[in-house]
């Protein structure tokens, strides 16, 4: 979705103040140049205190004060977190999952399949909707809140699966068949024999309940999408607040919702990106969470919530508060809007500090506020809908996720798959390469030069076909370890490694093992085997690495294969980064991808460069120094316009960024 | 409680003796010089073995046996273990809490407030008292043992929780807000909507559930307290076996029971500290738990249970039972009772052993034992009734215990508050200065000169003002981080931090993060920043130590200010105790307190020395090596007689103290 | 039991394959002389689909196709899966144990005395021998698999239980007093008290109750034993896969089977052996797990399962395969079988890989097996039914073992015992010497020149003073720490330590600690303490190593005492195998069991020698090559035949082994 301007704002909560202060609030906003907040997701129980009691007192405040601003309004449904008076209208109101029944206090336990929850849900949005539909400065609607489906196993939720795999399979042995289910006697030869899924030990039925649980998730976000649609006007957007696989912070693919199906009842992508700060500050968040939501709809997007102080250990140094800020707009987001304007003065959070302390006064943060705030007034129009256009994309697939939790490598347990993910992902961010995140959809293959697959452990035998023809056509792939291994219910595939893929590669492997001091060198940049290891032998490709082993050194570790007009190169284990680099470097150069994104600067991390073009058809390129030190970097290009300082720079001239800098050059 | 001797003894089970040798024990007691046991608190299921069937058999054994051995005798009320019949009288009558229903078969689990319990519990008691009250040589009663509150959250007692609430809040509006419950939704708008606390994630809930859990302790044991005076005579005392956060060992101030407000049903404070050994003993838990018990009445108490051999690793070590023996008396406490005097042959605690092990013979730490009861026989009377006055008193206060267990520093989780109360008090130890621990009770701050205030999480607005009074008045205050807050109910202040103590601090701060490599340095002596750091700017106050870090160098990490009369100290991380102990050097030197206790003697640690007047109205001085090796320390005051060799020493005398020895010098 | 050929061969499961390959496999096993597979033990639901329904068909196939192939089955009851259907007829058919109650799903989760579930169990039984009783190929049964009692928990098996107990101890207080309960109030004086086992904190009760489980288990495999036995041929022999406790493979003694009991039903000893791999490969898990399967009927057994390319980082390297099916036989089986022939496609156990890999295509592992399966064609008749004598025994002990896991020594937690008993065993292992593996059963010790007793925690009188016997006869003894401290109830002895052994061991001790910084010392050889430390004093013993510490060297680490006509050498502490090797040197020297296993080689680890009698009456002697290095040995016996090759090895000559190479003498 294109946007009218940047929006630069906070979520925030009336309802939580200690004392009122919204004028002084919205004052400071307008004073920092925000233009949006987002209001009312979490706060249920303040607008229906008791059931069928309706009191909007602190809605209609906010949107009265935020329109005397000039403060647009983003409206949450707040059905995520319920009040306790509705916790008592059923037992079991509250999710049943793997570790027994939930109990009332925590957001986001409740059964989203409960039709007492849908029904009361339902209500409070549509109440909520006709009090909100007529202002005009409210601009769209997020649905719920990082919505998950909570693993619910309870009867019901059951039940829909079992029916599900009833149609699905007329044929009961078939079902049977395909799970493998004669192993260890679990047959089941009639579908009411069906187990409570919480005891499964086949990982074919536990994927399989996983992904019914993300389709729950998928279904529920179209039946709120479908309510407020009835209500909102053609000029406002639907989002949701997307948000990504927790690992202290953000850090990659979300495990329970299917994203690129979610979002279809949206128009536009909303997402939370949550980073490591002060000296773990690198930007790499911000890319890999961007590009999956820039890669939703493939379209800009929208940053709902990110960190303002946020948690303990992340307070931004002078200067990182902006640069961070610029830096999800040079990825293609609209908005940075922080979570939240104020702290919390009670409860969990009340550590996850928002823009002002608790003592609710101008901080350094806030005047770090105000000077992206007024800088985005004076040259958002020539930085909003940023359009990215990438060579390369990265796959990034939820049942190899589901996957490769189930069968984790040696010591990455649940995250086994998104430290795949990452270490292509990270390594193309430390070269400057910017790429699309796509999920593994055939038809989006051929919009691409290169095509980098991590551990794609559960396909079809369509998409690795279609990967195959890719490379044939003339495509580049790069593909690592436990790629092709199972099918889409987890069945491992029962013939050569990879399935099909090992045609394109111009290898294979029947067996693997764990590297334990196992070394990888090319081209005298060393590096260690870690995770896993496939012991690969190469039919028509050509292995670049051998494993560093006195057993294992027959095998290898990376290949590339030439396959029709395309080339194909494998990576039969995990490795340092630098080697890596050397590896995709050369790959690149190779395949006539030398620079797959030719940046018109000298610039290498910690400087990274990010572009697109504006909605005046200039380049823009972004510069962001990840870096506490002075970086320079020399522009190669013609002369350009510094956007922050309006100052020309001619061809050859020198940058300086300052210590976690910015330079925008505007070609 | 003043005593008429020296108490020294153990605990005795006469029930869980392999064969009959009760004639044996008590003689080797006696021949030990031990002249007090304390009975019959863990054996409710040996008096009552089946509902209203008593065999009281092994209590007149005890109680004959003793009287006939000149051994006083102590008597437990047995209730914190219940027999197996009575567990069968009531489905919940063990306690539901945060892991779900207990079983039966642990102590100290069943539920304080179920009627079933207290009515059996009552019979027992007044039929325990019948059969004891007569006898002259019980001197006194302890109420149950080590009781806490097992985190009961029964029904029954989140109703009794609720129904103290409505009464505090008649507007439960004003308990919406003041607990902040509109955050995610979990508003209470009607008093039978209220959720089952165990899901809360509103630590503002959860604190004052574990404050009504704490008063159910104070509660219970004043309901024992009068029963028992119904029975007891004039001479006679009533106590309880208060103990300590445990991390392995006593560590620090109990979270589960508000002692100060506990003891006030008793006649005197009786505790157990069990503590490191070999190696590892040090004396600090001695002095810090200790120093807790002296101030519960702010008077001597009795030590009732510490370790003899203890548990494997606890050995003692050649003289350092005598050492530890000598370290309560003088500390103030009138008994040693060793925990106890056999090993027990079946169960969970086989190893941790007793006076005896299981063989129940003559052993090394038997023959310690006699050394010991037969020099207090000889030199008691100098001894007892030790009367001690600091000028120093560091702040205890359970809610902000509770606080810091809800929102941690960094690495220290539950042991967060005690870590840096301890820090405080083992920096004073190691000075070698004695200090009170006191309640947050503005009326004790005038007794004192000075005041230390560790982590002061959870205070009202009345007891931060009262401590910058005191300060105004000419007192003298050290604050660490994390003080003034937030209020009683754990509601964050809503301005500048720290809250009112800001002013006679002379300093604030509104942001703070975690502290990952920052140095403190203090007059070339440095240290690490850990746990927590508040970006503290000074106003009136002097920084005496910034933190060494190239973004927050320009903040403080110590400052000291002088406001009307009085000085004080802020701490805005936690440090090096040998950077600590310059600091409180210097500003003891400043504030005129250069020698806050003046010892008459040339000893620093591990020589530690404590001091009081005996009832002969002679200051009192021990010496206590806390090391292998032989320590030496000259009498800088007038002659004395060390009243353990009975030797005089000169002014000016070296006194060479053994490895793990004592010398007790009378003036 | 002797057979008449060794047994090669796998675990075979037709019902599991992704598509009809049974002929393929088969002549592949026939192919690498394989002559056996294992089948049925894991696939109730597949035999009997729905109640009653029966279907055989996968079972015909495979006798069908095996009986073609020359191959031998070993059939296996399938009860230790149950079919989804039989879950679903009692609520409680799968145990309720210490986690609560279990789910369907995993397999060893019943409940083994529900009686729902042995009726159907017996059902299947009977159902499965009718099918199979006739056909001639069968060579044999296993009874269920890895038999254990789940830890069932359910109010039936408690009563069971204390029904049992009620038996034993007519007089209820004579039961109070054995175990201890006036500890705590734990008493019990009306059987109907008794309170749910899974709460006690009564280490005699829980290891008595831990006990009554182990008999479910003997009993169980007894009754389906029973069943087995009123269909199977004279010739068809009985078996259990008996296994090990689990460390991430087969560790030691199996805490949950007293095997030596449970074995009285079968014909001969069954088990599973998985070891470390790769660069972990050392053989030491083949013999000490081996020896206690020839120990459970003293006679040659069977190795029903061991690993193929196993789990992830055991893939064998060449040459590993081959030398761990020699380490078998040498050890006394008479078979290898792997688990399994195949790879499974779903569930749990996709990655544990059997000899082929998921695409079923022959690899390297297959390769291995052909050379093996074909040596044995060819040799096989001079190395089946190798007869072994030793010596010297170990003693393993159960209730030992249960009362280690519940007092564990200070870091090995629940494998405290088999670390202790692995210490033992080890150190011989790498001596070079072998030893049987036997229980604490009087009647076997006069057999031995040399008893090893690793923390025999709980033992009789009668046994103790048996041990003492056996030493005043001549016998030398080895005892550890732990030893002789409690009864067969695991109550403490309440005399002088180590009970009655003391006498023989010519020392005793009241104390321990844990040793912290303690060394130990013989001939320049030094080690350090470890896990437990006893303060050992020699009355009659002469002390060999003393703690190396500055309070505790007093005391004795290690001594050897002359008693009657005997030996006994006491270890007080675990301490570094280096010294304990030249330790047990010279006490195998003094005692004149120098070469306690008189090898007619000059071998010493990492070649293990590994001998006995074949069935032509000559001396056979396996050289066994742990290391990846070449290695060199001198025959210093007369001329032998090298079986593999043929060759003549003429006194003095060099042996040549290859890495992971096996050289077998036949003299």
């Amino acid at each position: 979705m294109k946007t009218d301007k940047l929006y630069y704002g906070a979520a925030y909560y009336d309802e939580y103040m200690p004392y009122d202060r919204i004028e002084t609030d919205m004052t400071m906003m307008e004073k920092a140049g925000m233009n949006v907040i987002r209001i009312a997701e979490s706060t249920w129980s303040t607008w229906e205190p008791q059931e069928g009691q309706y009191n909007f007192s602190h809605l209609h405040r906010m949107l009265d004060t935020a329109r005397k601003h000039h403060i647009s309004v983003i409206i949450g449904t707040p059905t995520y977190a319920i009040p306790s008076w509705l916790a008592k209208k059923a037992d079991d109101i509250l999710a049943l999952n793997h570790g027994g029944q939930e109990l009332y206090g925590h957001r986001q336990n409740m059964d989203i399949t409960h039709p007492v929850y849908l029904s009361y849900a339902e209500k409070i949005i549509r109440r909520l909707m006709e009090e909100v539909k007529d202002e005009p400065h409210v601009i769209g609607f997020q649905l719920d809140n990082e919505t998950k489906h909570y693993d619910t196993c309870s009867p019901r939720a059951q039940k829909m699966f079992v029916d599900a795999l009833k149609k699905q399979y007329p044929d009961i042995r078939v079902f049977n068949h395909e799970f493998g289910l004669d192993y260890w006697s679990n047959r089941i030869d009639n579908w009411d024999d069906f187990p409570d899924i919480r005891g499964t030990i086949n990982q074919s039925l536990a994927g399989e309940y996983a992904a019914f649980q993300r389709k729950l998730v998928t279904d529920f976000l179209a039946w709120q999408a479908a309510i407020v649609e009835e209500y909102k006007r053609p000029d406002q957007f639907i989002t949701q607040n997307f948000d990504y696989e927790w690992h202290d912070y953000s850090y990659g693919l979300q495990p329970e919702v299917d994203q690129f199906e979610a979002v279809r009842s949206m128009t536009v992508a909303g997402c939370d990106i949550y980073h490591p700060g002060e000296d773990d500050l690198t930007g790499a968040e911000i890319t890999v969470c961007g590009n999956i939501a820039r890669g939703l709809l493939r379209d800009n997007y929208l940053v709902l919530e990110t960190e303002a102080q946020g948690n303990p250990g992340w307070l931004p140094y002078p200067g990182q508060l902006r640069l961070q800020a610029y830096s999800h707009i040079a990825n293609g987001s609209n908005s940075v809007m922080y979570w939240h304007w104020h702290s919390i003065h009670n409860a969990i959070e009340s550590y996850w500090k928002g823009v002002l302390s608790h003592d609710l006064k101008e901080n350094e943060t806030y005047r770090d506020c105000c000077v992206i705030g007024n800088e985005w007034k004076r040259i958002g129009s020539h930085l909003k809908n940023l359009q990215k256009t990438n060579r390369i994309a990265v796959i990034a697939d939820n049942r190899s996720l589901t996957g490769l939790r189930l069968f984790p490598t040696e010591t990455n347990g649940e995250y086994s798959y998104n430290t795949i993910l990452r270490w292509l992902c990270d390594t193309l961010f430390h070269m400057n390469i910017e790429y699309d995140m796509i999920p593994a959809d055939e038809t989006l293959f051929s919009k691409y030069d290169c095509i980098l697959v991590p551990a794609l452990y559960s396909a079809s035998e369509s998409t690795l076909t279609a990967l195959n023809r890719y490379v044939e056509d003339g495509g580049s792939l790069i593909v690592t370890f436990k790629s092709g291994f199972s099918d889409e219910h987890l069945k491992i595939y029962a013939d050569t490694q990879p399935h099909i893929l090992h045609k394109a590669l111009g290898i294979h492997y029947d067996q693997f093992t764990l590297p334990h001091h196992v070394s990888v060198s090319y081209h005298g940049i060393a590096g260690t085997a870690r995770e896993w290891m496939e012991l690969v032998s190469c039919d028509t490709a050509r292995s670049l690495v051998h494993y560093g082993h006195r057993v294992w050194d027959r095998y290898s570790a990376v290949s590339v294969n030439q396959y029709g007009k395309g080339h194909a190169m494998y990576l039969a284990t995990l490795f340092d980064e630098a080697v890596l680099i050397r590896l995709f470097s050369e790959f690149f150069d190779e395949i006539g991808l030398k620079e797959p994104q030719k940046i018109p600067v000298t610039a290498s991390y910690p400087v990274v460069a990010k572009q697109g073009i504006n909605e005046q058809g200039h380049s823009i390129l972004y510069l962001l120094n990840y870096s506490h030190d002075f970086q320079h970097v020399y522009n190669s290009a013609d002369d350009a316009t510094e956007l922050l300082s309006g100052k020309t720079i001619c061809q050859n001239e020198e940058i300086q960024l300052d210590p976690w800098g910015v330079a925008i050059l505007e070609y």
